[in-house]
């Protein structure tokens, strides 16, 4: 763009590829970014890189990890026969936030996917059904996303595991709490009908 | 914060520092960076790294420079008597946007706001009354924003210049283009009346 040197045309470039920063953002992230002091701006792109590079994948559940295992994998008191099965890292931080889960997690890295070509042997599927041959588990609860391709992703894995003696379980659908049934979609509600319990 | 270990931590929270980006779209960021290739986010570390690095300001006009001087001023063409003093290096980015002005610049790195301590001596006005008198200068259009500190600066500026011999203009005020008159604000409606022209 006419008016901007190139360092600032470059960073304007890389930011702007960010998810959801689009080129009015990134112009003003730059802009900002350039009045920083020197040290400032190094503890950003330090933070970026540096975290980028430290990151690692758990061994055992394929959760992000600075080191062999996980937090999670790492603390034995959460060995508790409990394997809850995610698609993404970003889900194991998700139902940690709730802090009232206490077993471990196994990560698929993806959910199936025929349409994109994802396939069984694309996700963790394999190392899930090692665990259980090493681990004591009890009960594998399937917390993959209540879309079609997670729903998906979780009949499969049960179908492989309950012969195996697992007990599977799914997490529950239904109205999300705080929200209006108003707004809520057909298919939720006739999920929360279909789950609903005796008090 | 739960479930998030060192690295993804830290770079949320300088993610966070920038303008704009609250917490839920630091932590977005930084999941999607961590899933990036290495060399992916090499570049994008490197572009603010070494772009901030790079930033020097114009010896001339003290606009963003990746040498001694800035592109506008390296430009003999734009030498045509006419210099436009803004505030800051993101204005004549605006104004180059425009393509319609063909002279040179004069960053003033702030505008006077005595309320925040600052006064002449802190803003670049020296090294425009500097400039005078090694230039062939025809018209200074002073172009700091239409606020109030805006307003006093280029006051100030057109008084000290316009003693020395120099035409001394200001950017029109009025209702901006494709805006709407009914959500124009009282000032600006009447300086758009004031400032009418004959058709």
């Amino acid at each position: 763009m006419a008016g901007q040197i190139e360092p600032i045309q470059r960073m304007v470039s890389e930011l702007a590829r960010l998810p959801g920063i689009g080129q009015k953002t990134a112009q003003r992230l730059a802009y900002h970014i350039v009045g920083l002091p020197l040290e400032e701006v190094h503890a950003l792109a330090a933070a970026l890189w540096q975290g980028r590079k430290a990151i690692r994948y758990c061994e055992r559940c394929g959760n992000f990890s600075s080191g062999e295992m996980c937090d999670v994998c790492a603390d034995e008191q959460r060995a508790n026969g409990q394997i809850c099965v995610v698609r993404d890292p970003r889900d194991v931080a998700a139902m940690e936030r709730m802090q009232d889960y206490h077993g471990l997690y196994h990560v698929l890295h993806g959910t199936l996917s025929p349409m994109d070509g994802v396939g069984p042997g694309d996700i963790r599927i394999k190392e899930l059904i090692a665990r259980i041959g090493t681990e004591e588990v009890t009960e594998v609860i399937l917390a993959t996303n209540p879309d079609i391709e997670g729903e998906a992703t979780a009949t499969y894995i049960a179908r492989i595991l309950k012969p195996m003696g697992v007990k599977c379980t799914r997490i529950a659908h239904g109205v999300p709490v705080g929200s209006d049934l108003e707004y809520a979609d057909e298919v939720t509600l006739s999920k929360a009908m279909e789950g609903r319990r005796e008090l």
